[in-house]
């Protein structure tokens, strides 16, 4: 089954839109994983993440491990190799999208092709457009799996050069539209939009379709849920990913973490159906 | 000492402008690296570049690790790790670049800070500028370091987005504005430019000044020496490090592979330097 068909199956199944973000930072740890079960933060990682998961998983619709948290330490991609092994076992039909928004010339995306879907097992990667189709080529070529391209960013700095007017439009609305249109040739892109600029998502929506897109900016970054849904949502619905990482994964510092963050994931879920 | 400052002396002291890339493809190692010593790939992934980088050093301003050749291997940052402690040790006047065009917002660009600096002990990282200047700071904070963001790339794939025209300029060239005259507060700026668009080198160089230039794609991707060294050059007739990687690390699938590297990387040297 390609990562489309397994989220478009997973939005119908778990009447759900939230993508579960598994960004660990031990400093925000419960207590318990300080203890000498978790000498080695790479056990740690991967049991916070894996403790998580396993409460959050039936309000899901993906889950969305960021690489980044893992390579900051030793022995981390093998930490996130069992988690997502785990994932996949525990969880087969959540779609796993890798948060890693790589980008390189052909032969250099190829290797990174490899580390996202055959070393680490991801359904969908996260991609960085700014070197061009080519540039994207090796991950397209997988169809069976997803290509999540940023589009406009729920960071500030995406006003830097996303917003700069290309012919009388914004830099991201001609990323959105070449993905779109000579990009997709296999059904397998999505993108990133931000949900902090939901006018900006009405536009995406209507240049691509009911191509899915992944929106992050919900919680810390002050994302409005109801503007999200309401603007990025397709006529169905569905079509969107709102993630929630830190709103989650550290809803309680306490022994009730797991059970805190299945209620925080819950609630998030039921404020974006409100909206749908 | 700072990225730049080794950078600068590293370009006087070995009078050159040459950087090794070590973008290691076990599929074309030499035979021996397939024996018995090697069952473990990341094994040969440290060996292979260690010859390479041993047999080149005196040839080099600086040395380029891709870490998507790494990452595509269980083990590969151990091997990557101890890649880059033998450089340090071994050739501590030239810096390490690690090749990974990292980039995400804050919170997640910190963390991978900590992989490139502390982690792997890289001298300076490629960043993706896309998502803009929050998303950099992280890096640039780390002042002793250096922030080397993609520019015009030397991929066909450079044309799709970089070269979209705003505002009567191509959009690379408001990357580089913004980056010489907005991120490089400290100095520790450097951008990637392709061999493969000489011209846009020499106007990239008119707007960054004495900014160093990291230099893709002469040898496999067709750049031609003689245009990037008459167009990057600063007016000393340094600023540039110019990347080769497959040109070295294949110039002998033989026995003589370390000879032969640097054979190829001296030769490469005196080709540039025939041009300052």
């Amino acid at each position: 089954m390609t990562f489309i068909d397994k989220l478009r199956a997973r939005w119908r199944d778990a009447d759900s839109l939230l993508c579960v973000g598994l960004d660990p930072d031990p400093a925000r740890f419960p207590d318990r994983f300080a203890g000498d079960g978790y000498a080695d933060t790479a056990e740690a990682l991967f049991a916070f993440c894996r403790d998580i998961a396993d409460a959050t998983a039936r309000y899901a619709c993906a889950f969305k491990p960021q690489i980044a948290y893992f390579a900051a330490h030793n022995g981390g991609e093998a930490a996130l190799q069992r988690l997502i092994a785990h994932l996949n076992a525990a969880h087969p039909d959540i779609p796993v999208i890798l948060d890693a928004k790589r980008g390189d010339i052909g032969s250099t995306a190829a290797q990174y092709a490899i580390e996202a879907f055959d070393r680490f097992g991801a359904d969908a990667v996260t991609l960085n457009p700014y070197m061009g189709r080519d540039s994207a080529a090796p991950f397209l070529q997988r169809n069976d799996r997803g290509c999540i391209f940023l589009c406009h960013t729920s960071n500030p700095g995406a006003r830097d050069f996303q917003e700069l007017e290309v012919g009388g439009a914004p830099l991201y609305q001609h990323v959105a539209r070449a993905i779109a249109t000579g990009w997709n040739v296999d059904g397998n892109c999505a993108l990133v939009v931000g949900a902090t600029f939901p006018g900006e998502l009405k536009v995406i929506r209507g240049i691509v379709g009911d191509m899915p897109l992944l929106i992050p900016g919900v919680g810390a970054q002050g994302g409005d849920v109801e503007a999200v849904v309401r603007n990025g949502a397709t006529a169905d619905g569905t079509g969107l990913m709102i993630n929630s990482s830190r709103g989650i994964l550290y809803a309680s510092t306490g022994e009730d973490y797991a059970e805190a963050a299945a209620g925080a994931a819950r609630q998030l879920r039921d404020e974006i159906n409100r909206y749908r």
